[in-house]
């Protein structure tokens, strides 16, 4: 049996206690190291808190050499451990498939998504969110605009955005850096983004959140990862004031 | 000290361990009953589980009567529980306001939601879901259809529609009634919804997902509560074959 479990937002103590008594009685534990990451802690504690071993899996474990644990879980019980809850990233979808494929029962276990978490966090409400995009690091030869498009669709729709901010290895996103990249986006297609609202550190003890124009919001040091940002459409009076007393606007 | 803190999806089990550790260090323990609801548990569970009293709190506590748990927050650590992740309701986000008014310290601990665990469900692509919508029951001349508004608009768009379905007292809409509102609306207004994904009982050991056109899904017994609708655009390849594989398609 393979089963996901979501690990939530930000330490150890984000596992729902469903999640953390499937972990205690697994045969593998394996942790998906590679499309988010909990920031406050780390594999060595959560080993060390689950009372197990935990083993890391990286990109290609997963996307092309998934069999040494598919083949396992054909005869053991074996959790899959991700930041947020399962499967907002297809990279799990395609794995579940190819579990179902073998005859391997598959289950998930839901954890805190920030895709959610947004909403308590920023005040912006729920059924006011368009479509999600990411925002990649630019690289060599490759400045991807498409989460401007989507971003201009969502205001133009009254519609609040998402945007997930890139990790690359040991690189995070800042939000004055997407900011910046966000800004010489709009720059070059005569747009403009009125307002921001970067979060950092979602689920923790001390959430940082802040809204504001860009001006305001490209000065503000958010502190460590990771960091996520929204783009409000027009506010409600009531998502105006949550954010006045809860993110300084 | 106000503490919002999120149950999760199903039962007892699905709090986080930081939400269950500060509901046992708390002083008093309120559960939101309106909004939604755990079907894999009670009341009397909750409070034996947690080894407090749960107190229940109904729509007049909260919107007209705040006032005698903010006085005691002022001076008492109180938590104030819900089904799914905090604040995805605005009647939270309007009780967080009203605590920062008086100067009562707030913070929230999150937990899984229908919206992010629909995707593992359903294996419908998170950043594909455009704006969400809920869909009440009709009353004597009373049959609103934003959401068919709201799907409308998210199909010629390429985007999924993630519908919340009706809970009034002990009334939970259920798939099939969903699915012939919605195609009695669609009629009127000579448009076509493709294809369902209907969900049942998401967060259980066994949650029920079914996929398919109006006249497939309304035959179908989903069982119990609560249940929740999803409208997808066309489907990307691997949709589709997650769909076929867990729901059915």
């Amino acid at each position: 049996m393979l089963t996901f479990i979501g690990l939530g937002l930000y330490d150890k103590t984000d596992i729902s206690e469903k999640g953390l008594a499937f972990i205690r009685s697994a045969d593998i534990v394996y942790l998906e190291c590679y499309t988010s990451r909990l920031m406050g802690t780390t594999i060595e504690e959560l080993s060390a808190y689950y009372a197990r071993p935990v083993h890391p899996l990286f990109r290609d474990d997963v996307e092309q050499h998934p069999d040494a644990f598919l083949t396992e879980a054909e005869g053991k019980n074996i959790v899959f451990l991700c930041a947020g809850d399962p499967m907002v990233s297809t990279t799990h979808a395609d794995l579940r498939m190819r579990a179902a494929a073998r005859g391997i029962r598959t289950a998930i276990i839901h954890a805190a998504s920030i895709s959610s978490a947004v909403c308590g966090l920023s005040g912006l409400q729920n059924y006011r969110f368009g479509k999600s995009c990411s925002l990649p690091f630019p690289q060599k030869n490759w400045f991807p605009t498409s989460a401007l498009d989507v971003i201009l669709q969502n205001l133009s729709l009254r519609l609040h955005t998402l945007v997930y901010l890139d990790i690359q290895d040991e690189r995070f996103m800042t939000v004055p850096q997407a900011v910046d990249l966000l800004e010489r986006m709009a720059a070059d297609h005569q747009a403009a983004i009125p307002l921001y609202v970067g979060i950092a550190r979602a689920g923790s003890g001390e959430p940082f959140v802040r809204a504001g124009t860009a001006d305001a919001i490209r000065s503000v040091d958010f502190g460590p990862p990771l960091h996520v940002l929204v783009i409000p459409a027009e506010l409600h009076d009531m998502e105006r004031e949550y954010l006045e007393v809860f993110a300084g606007l």
